[in-house]
């Protein structure tokens, strides 16, 4: 768990109410965690969830492991410490947008169980929804699809610590969503998404 | 400036244009990054600002240099590394929440013209709007308010680095927003903001 370095610092409260907000956006905001082995279909599913919640007029934004590894965490590399810290980051980032009412999609592959308890904590420490989201695809599939040829290079031994190969990815024990990506089809999976959403009141205000 | 250390990594582009989530919001999003010294009022002005604009039905989130060092950057201090570290990965977080359609409020001293005209060329790369506020208000009035007793500290010796009195601030000389916080009532300050976003045409879609 990061340390808390800064001292002389102090809250301050904003002038707007969580329900203020959610009232000018028609909607609560809701962090839904993908995680999944690499190629498991987290972004898919993600693109997909966001472009259907927008076509409603719903707002959504998505934090994609990828992209934030081009920015905000462009400085981390692939250490147990460096994901570690990515995960840390890009959970404090997604508990900030759906503090601001947005119904924020994450895809990371987020293998290991204390990391994604530490970014549910932090939601759960300010009342914000967290909904834990399997994409739950077989090795065996991930690999024969294998679009970034990553497996391939994982196996050759041109990557180390690749998840599932050379380092663990622990299965999430009590995710609010399991989907099997490996034989749901990506409407499927939005549908069951959409529902877990209508379920906790997430889509209205 | 951060070294890109992660490779293998890919962009994923979603399937949601800019005017789409800007034609949902009602907005579009910008970046106000108000700077100056400490207890120069930039969190009053920013808390001001984001009622008002809630109030009109809109929608903007607020990024404070207190509170973000409670979270994402709770494992950064007061280094010359650590603050240009602070200001990057805030300067991250505000183009996500811009990119996203909101309209952001960053309350940092952000002593330094490198780390802040390093954020204003990241927004300027992925064409969003980058609003520099300077909230200028005398080091002696900031010193007199010393709302923390931190400018005692700091004169005291207790506290090192401190921005004015032993570490520079260096003014802004291009900002899209002078304030001058010393003078000008919270009022005047937030109607000087609103028009700088209603000239950029940010209050519709």
């Amino acid at each position: 768990m990061a340390e808390q370095k800064a001292t002389n610092i102090t809250w301050h409260d904003g002038d707007v109410t969580c329900a203020e907000r959610h009232s000018n956006l028609g909607q609560k905001g809701a962090t839904l965690w993908m995680t999944g082995l690499s190629a498991s279909g987290k972004s898919t599913v993600a693109v997909a969830l966001e472009k259907v919640l927008l076509d409603r007029g719903k707002h959504a934004y998505r934090l994609d492991g990828d992209n934030v590894r081009h920015g905000l965490n462009k400085n981390l590399g692939f250490s147990a410490e460096d994901r570690a810290e990515n995960i840390r980051r890009i959970g404090e980032v997604a508990k900030l947008f759906t503090e601001a009412g947005m119904i924020t999609i994450t895809s990371f592959i987020s293998p290991y169980r204390t990391d994604r308890d530490l970014v549910r904590a932090l939601h759960d420490d300010a009342d914000l929804p967290f909904i834990e989201v399997y994409v739950d695809c077989s090795l065996k599939v991930a690999e024969e699809r294998d679009p970034k040829g990553l497996y391939k290079k994982a196996r050759a031994g041109e990557i180390k610590g690749f998840t599932g190969i050379d380092d663990p990815y622990e299965a999430p024990t009590s995710a609010e969503v399991h989907l099997h990506s490996d034989t749901m089809s990506v409407a499927e999976q939005v549908a069951a998404l959409l529902d877990a959403l209508e379920q906790r009141s997430i889509l209205s205000a």
